[in-house]
Parts: C-alpha cells; sequence; structure tokens
C-alpha cells in the first residue's frame, strides 16, 4: 500500500467515527431520554478522546511526508488532512483540554445568564473563553493575524481584512434600505392557528420538493432547528410554533440547502477528507439560496400558496402576491435568529466587528456590552432593552466560536452571486419555481457546487461556479430590488 | 493512581464507546433512512475496530497484572476485565477477523435462504461458520472442553455437562405435558382488529406500568423487538400485527424485563464492567418472568381485562378468565419465536443437541436438516413441512452464536426459581397483579437480581437471590400446575 492510501484508510475510519458522533448529537436532540444526559457526556467525551489521538496520531504527520498526489482529488485530500493535523499539532494539549473543559462548562453558564439577563454571571466565564482562544489563536497564527488564525476553523483561504473591507461596502447601503422600508406601512402577516402536524407534513413535503432525499435523510423536530451528518445520513431537524407556519417552513428549507449539499456531494468522495462541505460560508450560501432567493422569491410562493391552503385550510391572505409580501415582511427586532433579509447582515456586521476586537485586545469583556449596545443603537436605531436582546443572545462566544460569524454572512454574499449565476444559466428557472419543480434550480447548484465537496477551496468553490469573482454586489442589488419593490422605495 | 484506578478509568471509557456502537444498533433498526446502510455498516466497522484495539491493549494486561482488589466489586470488576482480555488473547486476530468477515456476510445468505426456503443455498456458509466457531472454541478452550469454552461468551461458570442432565430431566415431562394438553380443546383466541396507534399505547402504558422508566428509556417500533443500552439509557422496541395485540403486547412485557434490568443495577456501578446484566441466562430470566410468570398470571389477566377494553372497546372475550386462557392457549408450531410456554423449551432442547454435536464432529453440516427434522417429529409429533419453519428459521447459528440457545431455557428455569422464592417473599402478590399495582413484584426483583449488575456469578446471582441452588423444578411444576389447570389434565 502506497502512503496516501494508508493515510486514506486511515481517514476514512476517522471520519466514519466522526460520523458517529454527530450522530450522537442529532440522537440528543430529538431521540434520548433525558435521564441520559450525564451518560451521554461520557460517551460524547469518549468520542472526542478517541477522534483527538486519530487527529494527533504521529502516522498522520509520517504519511503526510511520503505521499504522493497523482490527481486533483487527492491533491485535495492531502491538503485538508495536512491542514487538520498542522492545526491539531500547532496547539499545546494543555491549551486543548483547558479549552474543552471552559467551553463545555460556559454553555450552560451563559444559558443560564440569558434566561435569567444576568450579564454580571457571564462575563467572568467569556473572560476566561476569550482569553484562551487568543491564546489558541496566537498558538495557530505562528506570528501572523491572531484573528485570521481562528477564522481558518471555519473559512479557509479568507482573511479578516478582506471581509472587512466588504463589510464596509455593505453596511451603508444596508442601513440605508433598513431605514427607507422601515418608512413605510408593512405588508400585512398571516394571522390563524396552524396545525402543528400538518405544519410537520408540509415540511416534509417542501423538503422532498427541494430535492432532499428522503431515502438518505428524515426530518424530525427539535429545540433548535439543525441539519447533521454527510453522504448517505444526513438529517436535518424543525420545530413548529402554532401561530407561525413560517417558522417551520423556513428552518426547514434552510435546513434542507445544508443537508442537501451534504447528500450531492459525489458518491466516490464519500466518507474521505473532500467528502463534507468545504466551509461554513459556501455551506451557508446553500441553506440561503435555498431559504431565501428561491424560498422567499414570488415565483415559489406562487406554488406556495395553495400548497398552503391544502394544508390548513383557508389562508388570512387573499392571493399568492400577498403571500410573497407576509414572508419577506421586513421588522426592527433584537434578535439575529429572528431577523428578515434586511435586517440580518447587519447583525453580522456588528459581531464580526466586536469579536476581532475582542481577540486583538482592542476591547475588553468588560467593554463588551457597552460596545455592543452603542453599535446596535447607530446600526438599527433602537437601544438595547436587556441583555438577553443584546451582547447575551447567540450561544457562540460561549462555545468559543470565535471567526464563526463572519461566515453567515459571507454565505449570503455568496448565495448572491450563485442567484445571479442561475438566473443567467437556467432559463425557465421561475417556472419551475411557480410550479413546483425545483429540479432546474436544485439540479445547477447541485452540479455547479455540492457535488464537488471540499476539492476546492472556499472560494474558488464559488468562483467556478459563478465563473467570476464572488462579491457582494449581487447580494447589495438583489435586496435593493426586491424589497425596494414589495415596499415601494 | 493505582493500576486498579487506571485499569477503571480506561474500562469506563470502553465501556462508554461500546454503549456507544449499542446505540448505533438501535438506531439501524428504528430511526436510520434506509439509503444509510452502506455508511453504517463502516461506521460500525471504525467503532468496532476501535473497541477491538481497548480490548486487547497491552495496558489491560499490565494493569492486571498490579492491580489489587480492596472490596468485592473491585474483585468483580477485575474478573470480568480479566475475562474479556484473557478471550481477546486467546484468538489469534487472523481468526477474529476471518470470523467477522464470514459471519457479517452469512446473515444475508441465511436471510435469503430462508426467504427462499434453499436449504443448499445456506449450507456451505454454514459448514465456514461452523469450522472456524470450532477453531475459536479450541483455542478458548486450551484442551478443555470445545463447547464449554464457547458457552462462557454467553453464560460464564455454566458447562454443557450440567445443562445435558437437567434438559435431559426436563423433556420427557416438557413431551408429556405437550401432549396431554393437545388432547384437549384449545380455549377461545382473541377476535378482531386492532388499532396500532391503540396497541403502542397501551404498550406504553404497560412498561410504565411494569417499572419500567420512561424518562431513562424509550419505546418505539422495530420489525423484531430487543432491547438496547444499560444504565441512563436503556431503549426497548416492540412491533404491532393489527390482528394480534398479545404479539405487541407480550413483545413490550418482555423487552421491559431486559431493559429493567439493566436500568435498575446500581447507579454507583454506571459504565463500569459490573455496571451491566450479568449473563444472557440471568438476563433472559428477567424478561421471561415479567412475560410468563406475571404477565401471564391469572391476576395480571384481571388488571389488563379492563385495560385492553379502554384500548380497543368490546373484546370478543367475555371476561378476565378468558383473557387468562386466551394468552395462555396452547398451539402446535414449527417456529421457536412463536411458542407457547409448553412448546419453547423443547425447541431449545433440540437446539442444544444439534450445536452439541456440530461443535463436538458428532454431527457434519450435511447431515444437520435430516437431525433437525428427525428431532422435531419426535419431540414434537409432526413433520418439518419445509427448511424455513426448521433449520432455517433462526438467524444464531448465521452469525456464529453457538451456545446461545441454551441461555434461552437456563432463564426460564431460573425464572421458575425467583416466582417461586418471590411467592414466599412478597405475601400481596396476586393483589397487586389484579389491580396493576406491580410494585411488590418489581421490586423484589430489583432488589433481590436486578441491582447486582455483574457482582455474583449467573448461578450465584439466582441463588443468592432464591436462597436456595437453582434447579428445574420450580419452572416444570409452574408449568403443569399452570396448564394442567386451564386445560384440565
Amino acid at each position: 500500500m502506497s502512503a496516501y492510501d494508508e493515510l486514506m484508510e486511515f481517514a476514512r475510519t476517522t471520519q466514519a467515527l466522526a460520523q458517529v458522533a454527530g450522530r450522537l448529537g442529532w440522537d440528543q436532540e430529538t431521540m434520548m431520554p433525558r435521564g441520559a444526559a450525564p451518560q451521554r457526556a461520557e460517551e460524547l467525551a469518549a468520542m472526542e478522546s478517541v477522534l483527538h489521538a486519530r487527529r494527533t496520531d504521529p502516522r498522520v504527520g509520517h504519511w503526510l511526508d511520503k505521499a504522493e498526489a497523482s490527481a486533483p482529488v487527492e491533491a485535495a485530500n492531502l491538503r485538508l488532512v495536512r491542514r487538520d493535523f498542522d492545526r491539531a499539532s500547532k496547539v499545546p494539549a494543555r491549551l486543548a483540554a483547558e479549552l474543552a473543559r471552559v467551553t463545555s462548562m460556559a454553555q450552560g453558564i451563559w444559558a443560564k445568564a440569558r434566561a435569567e439577563d444576568d450579564v454580571a454571571a457571564f462575563m467572568p466565564t467569556l473572560r476566561e473563553v476569550v482569553s484562551l482562544k487568543r491564546e489558541e489563536g496566537a498558538a495557530l497564527a505562528d506570528g501572523a493575524d491572531v484573528y485570521d488564525a481562528l477564522l481558518q476553523d471555519f473559512e479557509p483561504g479568507a482573511s479578516a481584512a478582506e471581509l472587512e473591507a466588504m463589510f464596509a461596502r455593505m453596511r451603508p447601503r444596508l442601513v440605508a434600505l433598513r431605514e427607507a422600508v422601515l418608512d413605510k406601512p408593512a405588508p400585512a402577516a398571516l394571522a390563524g392557528t396552524f396545525d402543528e402536524g400538518a405544519q410537520m407534513r408540509l415540511a416534509r413535503q417542501v423538503a422532498r420538493t427541494l430535492g432532499y432525499d428522503m431515502a438518505r435523510g428524515r426530518v424530525d423536530k427539535a429545540v433548535h432547528p439543525f441539519s447533521s451528518g454527510s453522504g448517505l445520513d444526513v438529517r436535518i431537524t424543525t420545530r413548529t410554533n402554532p401561530d407561525d407556519p413560517f417558522n417551520s417552513l423556513y428552518s426547514t428549507i434552510h435546513e434542507v440547502g445544508h443537508g442537501a449539499y451534504e447528500q450531492n456531494i459525489h458518491a466516490d468522495h464519500l466518507l474521505t477528507p473532500v467528502g463534507q462541505g468545504v466551509s461554513m460560508g459556501v455551506h451557508e450560501s446553500q441553506s440561503r439560496i435555498y431559504e431565501n432567493q428561491l424560498g422567499r422569491s414570488e415565483a415559489f410562493a406562487r406554488w406556495l400558496y395553495p400548497q398552503m391552503q391544502q394544508a390548513f385550510g383557508d389562508l388570512s391572505l387573499p392571493d399568492a402576491q400577498a403571500l410573497f409580501a407576509a414572508i419577506n415582511r421586513v421588522g426592527a427586532g433584537y434578535i439575529r435568529t429572528e431577523a428578515d433579509e434586511v435586517h440580518y447582515n447587519l447583525h453580522i456586521l456588528m459581531r464580526f466587528d466586536l469579536e476581532r476586537d475582542l481577540i486583538a485586545r482592542r476591547l475588553e469583556v468588560e467593554d463588551l456590552e457597552a460596545a455592543w449596545n452603542a453599535r446596535f443603537a447607530a446600526d438599527f436605531g433602537v437601544e438595547v432593552d436587556r441583555p438577553s436582546n443584546g451582547v447575551l443572545q447567540d450561544v457562540h462566544w460561549s462555545v468559543g466560536l470565535f471567526g464563526y460569524f463572519p461566515t453567515y454572512t459571507l454565505g449570503n454574499v455568496y448565495a448572491g452571486c450563485l442567484h445571479t449565476a442561475m438566473q443567467r444559466d437556467v432559463p425557465d428557472l421561475e417556472v419551475g419555481l411557480a410550479t413546483g419543480d425545483l429540479t432546474p434550480a436544485t439540479d445547477w447548484l447541485r452540479d455547479k457546487v455540492q457535488i464537488n465537496g471540499g476539492l476546492y477551496q472556499p472560494r474558488e468553490t464559488i468562483r467556478r461556479a459563478c465563473g467570476a469573482e464572488p462579491d457582494e454586489e449581487p447580494l447589495l442589488a438583489y435586496l435593493e430590488q426586491k424589497f425596494g419593490a414589495l415596499y415601494g422605495v
């Protein structure tokens, strides 16, 4: 066996074990008896210790030294294995263990502080997390930019400087759009009570319509919707709220985007390093284009309206045009996860600036809440009323996810680029959307993006699909056009 | 850290990983998308390779050499670890790999042969399995009896000679009882169609009533009912048949017996070697006493009758006495898993004799079908009509489970002993059963048997609960008394 083949056999087993660990996470949020939590923590820790030992196994370094790639797929596999091995080798075991210990405790402390709106109860823990992440970033950066080093965990190849410049171009136009839209009257919302069983049936119907393969997946309920797994076993979850069927519907469509990406990676890559979505940004581009550019389009609303009538009976909205307006209602709000398309990226831009300042020691944890509230007032025109609506709202920082937030907006930017290219390449796109035939759109995404998995770098993945370097202009143009028309601005 | 503490920390992680592997099995039979099967096979193989490496880790031998037990629990833990380590060390890696390869293929070949009633299609594979199991048994036996060595995997401390003598005493009385009962008219069966949702609701209600803790478990549907997991996460499955609510009901009660055993082991033993059921025989004693001595008793039928009326509406049976007769109907049949209490052990006795002959080379695989059919005619008074009703009916031999079958009857024998002791120790047993208060019975089982886990050897576990050496007499007396009275013989 060649060094490459030995390395791939080892990596394949590691990937199979990682899938098992991921499925434990799915089980925990959907099926696990509530009393099993303490045992599950030990099971997860055991899996983590096995995976950690494999990721830092000295044989991997040895194989990497000797392995030669004779094809682009092999080169990509080696690149991905080397990245993970280098990362694991750079972080001292003591620091990795301390990070695992602190972040696993921090999540509970954060949840309690948020529930009690007690920012002081969380800040000492966040200070520890930030301090450890600064240390980890420095170990990874090897003298280069610390935040950039952390960013690579989520978006390999991206740089804070490039994101900063792009976000700076986006911010004034998003603030202006937000102000203009909020000056106008909002269209009617959907009113009524909606059977939760019917919501789940509609969720599964819509998932199938959007190309999610139920033979290699399933849809269940969870408190926080998520997608999990790759290859032949990709499961998604959604939630239901009797007052708001859009919550279930658009959570489902969003997770279908993530899930379809993982399902549509080329079968040859199953359980290999390239057999997974390439980055958070590209992943989010898929969930967002399904959710927004496709799922919240006027054409899709024409198909959706009779489906909703069939699921729920008569609707309070008179027609598909009213449904289109209702699923695109813009409203002021504090919470990122509830934000509409106009507000969403403004939430991200402020988190990106704040977390870069934290990592670069330009901002200390004790000043974070004040900085958050000042920035929110500036960009959203509203004062934060309480910490759970402000600095305590997101779980990310508590579990050490610094460098993750910008990938949400990067995903939106990529979705904008892909949508423009798709409109150019797929002549009957709107006809398909309006008749519930999503295959022209989803086949394009499969063949241009999803099938590649980790074969190309993230930005190259998008560039190859679009035939041009990705930038923010298509997203901004799409938002200004769609909401300008809907709100008459 | 002492050698004992190091060993226990290692064993605890191994046990947590084994729980994870077991949960994959549960998922596969209940939740897994059907298209995920090839990936799941790789995931299970990856988990198996991790577990195998831990079971044969040389450090375990080193710790075992140095560890000292200062309490009975520690001695039991060391005994259990040593048993597994010695077993893994005795079987050459080449043989273990070959057994894994052949038995994983053999199950599919067996299933196809059974479906097509094609005994010739399975025999070459079975010959391979038997040959490998003979070799494995010889490696384990180290010059002693080969079948005994295989039996230790399922019933540590048992010997074929002792089982042979006991089964020889049982066989004539069981044959005589079968003949006498079948000479009499059978009582009325339950007729009708029974809503499958109502069956699942009744299954969960009965499970709770029998003390199964839903906060540390759950009840789902599967093709073949099973129990899975130990400690804080013990899940059971059942099945439904619209024509036969007893199938669902008694599958559930049987699995509740297995599940309650695992749930009721002392919390101090969580994820340690003694923290699991001690043997297949003792496990089966729990499932059988819940299912038969408790669940098919006259007193329990008095509680069950109105529950079934509530679940399904009017029943075709007039009263609880008729229900008691219906759940104890005796009928001729070919299939072990469908057998009543009178026939069941006769199925086991013949398999025990045949598999001992196979392992001892007194019988070759090409003569197995003829030997099966002759023995069946002798004990059951009926000619086997086709292989799927005969030698092809059970999965066990295809996956290499030689030495497993006798533990079913041993479990029934133990259940008979425990039932006699319980009747002696629990004064209001029948009152509780008739009113749906199972706690007097299940508390006794918990405190006398289940709580111990693997603390004592299997036979000692039963002896301590009963205050006497276990033997077959209580089971035979129970069967002769119950079916004698029901059938007037």
